[in-house]
């Protein structure tokens, strides 16, 4: 199953795509798709949304799987989040994909086995699982090969128990 | 110049579609895009995205107008009108529209002159200004066509300006 993940924002939108079979991991792509703070935000949200059709087009991935984001405090930090997330969501049901969501909580308890563990400790399992030669960076990119294989588990769970 | 205008939103999308003339308005068509909460979040969003292109494209309106939202409470309430109004302004820059935003201040002062006016007074001012027969409802769709108008009349004046 290729899956690919998504770790959304406006800036930079970290994507990784990863192949797995059995309990086996193999990673396909990574990297970032990044908007510059002068264009407006219809265009980067443009942007983003061509770039997500691309890879699409380019990798067809069976599923999307993006990050569930929950916000304490700025409303207006959301709302922007928000809308690269929907444009983000919209690429893979557009283009026919079901779509997945697991919370920062599901990613860190389905990679490290429990829901505290720290930015630092993800990305060195997921270097692991993945056999990767070092820690992918940026954050966003970690994030979302994180989540692919948080998907992966949870995909391969409820097989199991069905 | 035609305007569609756009007030956004998860369950309800209200739009307004007007023609101006110099200091006249047109009403050409308005109503509500409803998505329904038996739906994933991802399929309300495509609902979203396939209807405001249908109606862009059955009515080829020379702009889009989305009402800029600003919460100061609930961030994950937000986040979800986030998603929903980024399908709505990527509809449009994907066919080429421009897109305009304005606050719900802006709105109110264009329309009755004053920003802490009652939705009430603004939809009646809407009634007059477009020559309906009864207040437009729901709120969605009055919203929709003030920030039409609202586009019409800061058009107009940067024209003059200039």
């Amino acid at each position: 199953m290729r899956i690919l993940g998504i770790d959304p924002g406006t800036a930079i939108v970290g994507y990784g795509l990863i192949d797995t079979k059995g309990s086996q991991y193999k990673v396909v792509d990574y990297g970032c798709i990044r908007t510059s703070a002068e264009d407006s935000i219809p265009e980067r949200l443009l942007q983003i949304f061509r770039r997500m059709q691309q890879l699409i087009d380019e990798y067809q991935p069976e599923c999307l799987v993006v990050e569930e984001l929950f916000f304490n405090k700025n409303a207006n930090t959301a709302m922007a989040v928000g809308q690269a997330r929907g444009v983000i969501v919209l690429s893979g049901i557009d283009k026919g994909l079901p779509v997945f969501e697991y919370t920062p909580l599901q990613v860190k308890q389905a990679i490290v086995g429990y829901g505290r563990a720290e930015k630092r400790q993800v990305q060195e399992m997921v270097k692991l699982l993945l056999n990767l030669e070092k820690r992918p960076s940026p954050d966003d990119v970690a994030d979302a090969l994180a989540i692919a294989i948080c998907h992966a588990h949870s995909h391969k769970l409820k097989r199991l128990l069905s």
